[in-house]
């Protein structure tokens, strides 16, 4: 996302801030092929005062300015391959899929408030959606499906306590793609696919979005006959 | 709802082990009217060691026996009265309203599959509904919102995954009762109404109602002009 940010026009995206844990080679050769668009910021989203130590960077950085866009995208994925029996990483998912998002979204909201987006885009998954519970049974992975269908919760308490003041707060779902966290070579999409569809649906999301769940769209892919499809439009609860 | 229980006919009603954290002088009383219907249990929901002795003690009791029904009913609502924004019990939520029901299940699921009732009610709230969190913005109760919706998750969870064993599981919302929890006098119904109505559905759930969000069925309040209908059919998620 940092990447397909950093391609598009400056006067169309401003600086950008690029959260990391620990330094990252990938994200330092984008700092150097874009200089001054990218600002690296350590941050822990598990972690309350290295969020707070983050936002007063960025809070300083912005030097009166508002924060336009906030992307919540830090997550885990677990298994329990031996079934929901064996499920004992629910705590663990909840802290980083969930009380994380609770926790950086409290420290950055005064700046969002000042900014001219008013947006927040929570990486969410269908694999969060409980009423598709029945398609998604195969993958072994409970305590990540709950913690997206309580990110999917928490979101709509924003979106709908924002909503007066401007905002657009939505779940997103980024499609199944090749990454490490769950993917790899049998997922539909290349990671840059997924990231530029997910940005474009972020960016051009008004307030006919706010508080819904959203899709990608991707073409060729809207009506596929196996499980995904990126048609754009939303997936109920 | 152990009031009710004991009420039945023993034949169709066992022994039924009621868990506290402390003692009850109102559970008492019931042990002491009821003679041999009610077995008092310590459990403690949010401490695994507590539920692993409840469990041990309790398959003591049954001596080979299996147990025919697992209601998860403990609880906590908070309140964020100053928003979203200071929601800070969102973790403390996740551990009462959701891994405790994990850890509860995880402990008493080999006795269940011994069973013969082969049920799992875990008591949700419309609070949970994430489709309908418009209908309860007013509640200052986030946390509690986000939890129950995560429970129900979890809930479905578990039902597809046992469905194929014989099991019904479901989340079922008692109704808007006075109770200490979050109701008081304002609320639609008397305690003792809602958990009548509550057991009459969990003790007469077939196979259909696997998986689903159940409502409790109140005569009159059927299609309440109100936030709060009682009409026996189901919520969506």
């Amino acid at each position: 996302m940092v990447a397909h940010l950093a391609s598009l026009p400056s006067a169309e995206v401003g600086v950008i801030f690029a959260t990391i844990r620990s330094d990252s080679a990938a994200l330092n050769e984008l700092v150097a092929k874009y200089p001054g668009r990218i600002s690296i910021i350590k941050l822990d989203a598990t972690d309350k005062s290295s969020i707070e130590k983050a936002a007063a960077e960025v809070e300083h950085q912005l030097n009166g300015k508002g924060l336009d866009v906030l992307i919540n995208n830090a997550g885990k994925m677990g298994f329990s391959p031996a079934g929901i029996k064996t499920m004992n990483d629910l705590e663990d998912h909840f802290i980083t899929n969930v009380v994380s998002v609770q926790l950086v979204t409290q420290a950055f909201i005064s700046l969002l408030e000042k900014g001219k987006g008013k947006k927040i885009a929570n990486i969410s998954s269908t694999f969060g959606t409980i009423g598709k519970a029945q398609q998604f049974i195969a993958s072994p992975a409970p305590a990540y499906k709950i913690s997206k269908a309580a990110l999917n919760a928490l979101t709509v308490q924003w979106a709908l306590q924002y909503e007066k003041a401007g905002f657009v707060i939505f779940p997103i779902s980024p499609g199944w793609l090749k990454t490490d966290l769950g993917g790899g070579d049998i997922a539909d999409l290349p990671v840059e696919v997924g990231a530029k569809a997910t940005l474009d649906k972020i960016l051009g999301a008004g307030k006919e979005q706010n508080g819904k769940f959203l899709n990608i769209h991707v073409k060729g892919w809207e009506n596929n006959a196996g499980v995904n499809s990126y048609d754009g439009l939303g997936f109920p609860w």
